[in-house]
């Protein structure tokens, strides 16, 4: 019998009636001769009122105390799922983070699982009992509750599957798989049977909102099947695997974009060596991301330009760290930009065709769309465009891969 | 340095602003040099949501599961605490049920406490740092939450102050201490500064709703000096001690009252040895408590009618079980009777002053209140009247007991 661990986000969970669907989704796997782990975040809704309770009560923050409070969401949605299921005739119980235990480091909020042992819920398993396992929270060694931050209750299902040795792990989501765009620009979109982990990671870090990017990279070191699904349909959904070496792809995966960013340039620095180390490095100082950059030498040689890429939400934090260093850095100016977009082109078919970079900026080009950053990685392209034409560049490149048949 | 143990109850942490006050409670105490150990309930409300969900999620019920639902709603309410005290420069941290442990035996959602390990709390307390206990939880043997059931908080907070050897266990509550009756009845009742174990006991199973017997039995048990106090108003409260040999009190110390109580009649008994054993024991098998009894025997001994008082809330029941007996029990027909009240006359007086008794009958009969069934104990006397004259009971005799001065 193969183990197959399903995963069920807040909206899955939201209320009773959609608790009770969950057991008779479970129950499909049951009858499939599976046994089954589910892991489950909190009812939609509950963890954020638990965020701004544990905000609200003073400013003064301890992460343990917050983490206490928050985990408590997943504490009543896996006592009620275990209810639903013994209530269709499925011998179930919850299992609370302290309780196989998940151990964590002592990162309170965003902490990362280190061990789960499985060895108590294995034999259950094995007696048919299905676990209802709460996501997002483990322990440290001193039995202080941990939460695993965002996508945290993903992350506990992947590495519940790792540690299981399960066949396959299903996240059951609002959408019903991945897209080779997002539909809502792109009415054509077409959901991909299959991705590959490299894939997959690339589009969630350029901004499709399917998976983190943090369990999708764990499910890859540990070699685990995953299945994004939907929790209102019954169909299969996108399943994300290992690449496949006889499979040389010939069209891209899919597009995607982001408007969460910003650019910033900094205008006629001193052309010198260790000039950007010195930009860079006192932004990573502030604990600020930098993702695309370039720098543009300029005519005479004696000043260059530098353009880089952060989260929207940095840029103003930028500027001003940018400007605390202008003394030392020399430049004439800085300047942020928040009505941008990063459009990103993905697939491993640009490890075997080289013509796809060459159909991407023709393809913007004719459309008269400048761009104003690009970078590459092995299996995806990204530029930075002005914000306005983001649904026009997804929709050309869209048609011009052809992703609309597979 | 003392430890004081302090509870607080869901409608003293029923929001941030009262968790607030709660945190300045608690400074108080450390202000007087104490160490102190805090256990509180959930936020007023939360429990009966949890409840109702847990109910509503499918008819088939597993306590295991129910109490690790219900028992999310004091996890949140010690986090939000430690925080509200680290805010107003307190070091403190929660503890859960399972965290110290608190270990109960497995009668899930009425479990009984064993044994909590202090070890790791006491070592703390000695640093100066406060402990925020979750009430009401405990885990078993084999790491399963349980929840001790109604008035469980207290029980906590009593047993936690055993435990500790603490100096005082102070329940901060919505009224400021134990009255002589109820002060909604008689508004010249009076505020009691100290009362004994005893006569609390025998005040809370008559009716008062100030704490549940089962944590003043074992605060009378453990030796545990109890204190009834305000969670709103800052004076003393009420001081539950043990009895002082030496005084010799000259009145009683309150009176009680309760409408929840039903009178059975069984009419036309055959008066034959065993005829009570096989009547209680039918109620006892269906899990009704029986509180008075009273045995009248007819005329010409042949027949005789028995008279009980049970939970207004468990009459029909009652009533169903001996009319399914009726065969075997040949009594001429049951009456049930709910429009009932129970009024308690409560004292430690009563060992040396015998005119105490006489004194409330001759009260009632001046009254023209009837007396269905009377019961005595060392110190307390219970009679059943038509509830219509509850008030005027009670009224009557707080004056005639002289109970507005001490």
């Amino acid at each position: 019998m193969a183990i197959i661990v399903q995963k069920f986000g807040g909206t899955s969970v939201a209320d009773l009636d959609r608790i009770r669907s969950v057991a008779w989704r479970v129950k499909a796997e049951i009858d499939k001769n599976n046994q089954v782990a589910v892991v489950v975040s909190a009812m939609a809704g509950t963890t954020n009122q638990l965020v701004e309770w544990a905000r609200d009560i003073g400013p003064l923050h301890d992460a343990r105390e917050y983490d206490t409070i928050v985990a408590s969401g997943e504490q009543i949605t896996v006592g009620l799922l275990a209810i639903a299921l013994q209530n269709i005739g499925i011998d179930a119980r919850s299992w609370l983070g302290w309780q196989l235990p998940f151990r964590t480091n002592d990162v309170h909020s965003s902490a990362r699982i280190e061990d789960i042992d499985v060895s108590m819920l294995k034999s259950r398993l094995a007696e048919n009992q299905v676990a209802v396992v709460a996501g997002f929270q483990g322990i440290t060694d001193t039995n202080r509750i941990t939460t695993l931050g965002r996508g945290g209750s993903d992350t506990s299902a992947v590495a519940l599957a790792a540690a299981l040795d399960a066949e396959r792990c299903d996240i059951y989501t609002d959408v019903d798989g991945v897209y080779t765009t997002d539909p809502r620009v792109v009415p054509k979109a077409r959901k991909l049977d299959t991705i590959t982990f490299e894939e997959m990671l690339e589009m969630a870090s350029a901004g499709a909102k399917v998976l983190e990017t943090r369990s999708v990279a764990m499910a890859m070191s540990h070699h685990v099947k995953l299945q994004v699904r939907s929790s209102f349909v019954e169909e299969d959904g996108t399943l994300v695997i290992e690449e496949d070496d006889d499979m040389e792809k010939q069209k891209i995966s899919g597009i995607a974009y982001s408007r969460d960013e910003a650019k910033v340039t900094l205008v006629g620095l001193p052309d010198r060596p260790g000039i950007a180390a010195t930009v860079f490095g006192a932004l990573a100082d502030s604990h600020i991301n930098v993702d695309m950059i370039v720098q543009s030498a300029s005519p005479d040689d004696s000043r260059t330009d530098i353009t880089f890429s952060v989260a929207a939400l940095d840029a103003d934090k930028a500027v001003q760290v940018l400007e605390q260093q202008k003394s030392d850095l020399a430049f004439d100016r800085v300047i942020a930009d928040t009505n941008i977009a990063k459009i990103s082109v993905i697939g491993t078919a640009m490890r075997s065709q080289p013509g796809i970079a060459r159909t991407m900026f023709s393809v913007l080009a004719e459309k008269g769309i400048n761009l104003h950053v690009i970078s590459t990685s092995e299996i995806k392209i990204s530029t930075l465009i002005d914000a306005d034409y983001t649904e026009l560049a997804v929709r050309s490149l869209h048609d011009a891969y052809g992703l609309e048949t597979s």
